[in-house]
């Protein structure tokens, strides 16, 4: 819990990435956080504002590699490393600093079972002890838990964008499991900083594509949830696309609803589970939202319109991919750690335009 | 049939669209057209070049009302006005004209089941007889009619987009039709040039939506084509985007297959069914199209991909709505009609980066 | 001055634009603040959300006209109505409320010379005795002026990126006063929400053009500034041009300096007149800003650059439009004139990306 | 001459980047062309079609390397590659083969000053007996030599933009020689295919930078070709900018006449020297172009405006910078090289939007 005056010392992992950079604007804007350490492999001995001018003139420890930051001086890390690094850089920073909190935004300790890891991630899991005490940290649904663990396993951005409507129809059985198509469309900036053709501006612009199709990573995660919330195995479809555009997260979902469920029983489904929560707005029936408006925001904008079909549904769901999608979510869970209001630090309404 | 040395006089009807000066652009690069007509009755006097820049230079007829045309120095007319107007237009010119031939850029005649118009649409047909002579025109499906008629009904560019794909498949019986989702995404350049405060840049850039969930009036014409090949109704789940880009459709199409049909045999059909096709090109099985391919082009290319679960497909599909989607294909149409190379004035390679 | 307990009311005219909806959101997360009253005329009787959805779920005034509001329960006025409107509304409100304080921001109240006025707006200046009162709102050059007034003038989002880097040279006597070319570049917020064809998004995107060559209103306030720093006429070559991107201008100021003066001294100018200030940057010597940094902060990134020939410089200043060229300003003066730290409910990094 | 019914034979070597797609796209429809030999080094043994897919279904050579192609059996080669290396591969075929016809896009024979070249590009020049022969081919300026030379050096992009519209007034000794100003903003596809952090599309869209500020290598291009005009030393100030877009470049040059030469005057040089020509187009007096009107075109559209203060004038520039700016000049000086009309395989007409 948080002592009143004393800030809370927060470590940031692989903050040359872009939710690195998410986190520092975020925290750096926190009451009662203190950054003391921002680590950047390859690019340490750098000042922050040397790779991220946005924080010119903003007072900030320079970068420095993982093994010069000293963890005695630090209460939290938020750890924005690639997967199969991170694992060991965890175990290694709970066995030696039993009292330290982390929030984790890869997707090594997402998947509680670790067969289903080795699947999709291609090599095994090495950090079995630590994964055994990660929450899974969509913060709406496991709020409870986050709030008492040691690790926040923060989700996937198209993760979260379909597990927020989905999870409560299917903990509802309104839906029919065996025919949910999920068509996921994110902005660019989810693909991170790496130098790569395919996310050159030129051969983004002006056009649209999917990737990883039948095969995306993600779907690992919502087959956890899904399956888990119905409890049987679900196995959607999910495709997930990238549209021209830096921000943003746009999941279409058709379902088929069971036992004569109306688009106005999932409407109202979705409402009651996400009533009281300040970053899921459940539109009015029928209205159909748009992932600009949620940009800059931690919120998840969730509508539901009737097919002209009896008994088909489609749901829409979006957020800003850096924010409730990653950095945005991890500073949510950080706060329901630490004592602190869910929405500390993090904006409420998007910036449009 | 043309006749050799003596150019087609050419109408355009509503030039001062985005179709319409796409039509221009194409046509203007056709060695056997004269464009001798262009109107637009709300600029009529104007220059093309005022209202289109990119003209600045060419020697084209200035814009006049539909009145003012002499319909007696034209051979064909292109209708790019908008449905409702559209059918008296026509109607008098067919029947003013009989020598006269139309490619209707518009909604229709697209719609052989005047009910279905009336439902769709909210009005009446007012050109039934003109409506029966009408040809759908897909020309890789309806070549041999499109060839011989009078009035080809150019279809909607979504429409287009997924009806390349999936008809092929549901005439071969390999898939199931009660499951069938089509998630569609388009640029902006689609919706016109009519002014309006959700058409901003400020209001599309940087952001994604759906818009006409569940009630979009091309679901009408993938009803038609879809149930007409499969013999009997099929109702797809149909959800077009708006996507920040001017130019490209681009259908997400989820698929179940029958009788144990594979990915493999998905894909053989397609590419069978379009093996001689200047403008249709299956890619490798497995390969995933991007819309920035076929920008510019004519063309509409196509993938199949094998889910992770047996049984499953994805197919995806796309074209560049103002050329395949619009105006090249009535170009293509044209060339059909008239007895030149389909591909004459219309790119075969798209304009990328 | 702020009573400690007791919220300022605030009213924002104009609410249904992008700067009133700025507005909104800034002051919405200012913690001295509470919104009282929000108008537009047009959309009266709606709520913000409908507007803008961003607000879905925020506890916001509907909006009314302005006739509706109560003015007495207001203590401050963010005036986001068209020019020439503006001059009644602000002249009535001063006259009914004497301890009402406003910030405008039109253009009505900017230029001290009401010739100047006339000439540039085409119609005489008709609140003459308000007029007198005004402050031109650059924050960090009148402060002290702004800090008193009840009336702010809050400059043009062009005008307030090229004074700031101007200015401090003029009054230094390092630049050749006839050989100015400001060359700014804006992204397409600035241009409001009203629905215009040339600002579709298809008209828009993937290109780049000029606009009021010659002849910017904006033009008036360099003149006005820069003159009267300069101690005589001084008359810029400004060129404002529109890109294809929602928030930004980018200004490029090419410069030749006085009596031998190198790039060195120009950047020590500059420097100094900055340094204590939150939300100007002068970058290192060389170092080129980028408008992509200060997009969602309240900052001004401002750059000097040596050109090959001796006694060139090139400055470079950058602000979002929408915060430090307009809403941001204006919270920052409203801080100013309330006594709140300047930075209170305004960001100080950018979002990037 | 062109023998009739014979093609020439046309080798692309650096086909795997954007100019050399264009190349392919734009020869690919040209009559009197095939292309026989596609060169990439690093790509070698792949299709055209695996590199860009928008050639998908083309019939074209696949990728070797350079040592790979027979020379005896092309008659011209269009040379993409790097700066450096070209040279050298130059001096090599024209020695080897003295029938061969070459036109150069990379920078290596535009400067006729070796020292010069030397300056700039920090390296000697290693072929000074072909670059005499070299003619600079902005076609409209130097049409009589490249008509009869072997090697064309295809201008820069900013080059081309920058110089057709100011050499015509420095000839006519309109302008005042110290006092240009050059402000230039270029799309994204004129920065090449190779993968930089700085190219991304989080990195580029939504946000507006200049680069090269005061020592971009175009400037010695302008250097050359001014004072070549003028007939002494001009030393224009000239920066670049990178807008978010693919193509278009977009050139706002401030001006000021001598003896008292109006706006009318300067437009009236533009017109006239540019009155025959297919791909120049000096709009009406006033009238301001866009860079999308071109897009697609080998068009440059020249504007003319008179500023509030006499004796300035603004004229405005603009090519696509693939197109006029690259790829389509190459086409159109192969043209002029082998006596076809300049505009075959290129398009006269800009594809907006």
């Amino acid at each position: 819990m948080a002592d009143a005056g004393q800030k809370i010392r927060a470590g940031i992992f692989g903050a040359s990435g872009y939710t690195g950079a998410e986190l520092v604007r975020l925290l750096g804007q926190h009451p009662q956080v203190e950054i003391t350490a921002l680590t950047a492999d390859r690019k340490a001995g750098q000042a922050m504002a040397e790779v991220f001018p946005q924080f010119i003139g903003r007072d900030l420890p320079a970068l420095t590699t993982i093994r010069e930051v000293n963890t005695d001086a630090i209460d939290v890390v938020f750890c924005a490393l690639p997967h199969g690094t991170t694992q060991h850089v965890i175990a290694d920073l709970m066995m030696d600093q039993p009292s330290l909190r982390i929030v984790d935004l890869s997707a090594d300790f997402r998947l509680s079972d670790v067969a289903e890891y080795a699947k999709w991630y291609g090599h095994n899991h090495e950090a079995l002890d630590q994964q055994k005490e990660a929450v899974y940290g969509v913060t709406e649904l496991y709020r409870d838990a986050i709030v008492k663990t040691r690790l926040t396993a923060n989700p996937g951005c198209h993760s979260t964008t379909a597990i927020l409507p989905v999870v409560p129809l299917l903990r509802a059985g309104l839906i029919d499991t065996d025919c949910i198509v999920i068509d996921s469309k994110t902005g660019m900036s989810g693909a991170g900083r790496s130098a790569s053709e395919a996310m050159l501006f030129s051969e983004v612009a002006e056009g649209l594509h999917a990737y990883g199709v039948g095969k995306h990573r993600h779907t690992a995660e919502l087959d956890q949830e899904f399956s888990k919330a119905a409890g049987h195995e679900v196995l959607a479809s999910f495709t997930p696309h990238l549209a021209p555009m830096i921000r943003g997260i746009y999941a279409t979902i058709y379902l088929r609803t069971k036992g004569g469920a109306s688009a106005g029983d999932v409407h109202k489904a979705l409402a009651d589970a996400y009533s009281g929560e300040t970053f899921v707005q459940v539109l009015p029936l029928g209205q159909v939202p748009q992932s600009r408006h949620v940009r800059g925001s931690n919120n998840c904008q969730i509508g539901v319109v009737a097919d002209r079909v009896e008994g088909r549904v489609i749901v829409i769901s979006t957020v800003d991919n850096l924010l409730k999608g990653a950095s945005g979510q991890a500073v949510q869970n950080f706060n329901a750690m630490f004592g602190f209001p869910e929405s500390t630090a993090l904006a409420i309404s998007g910036m449009f335009p």
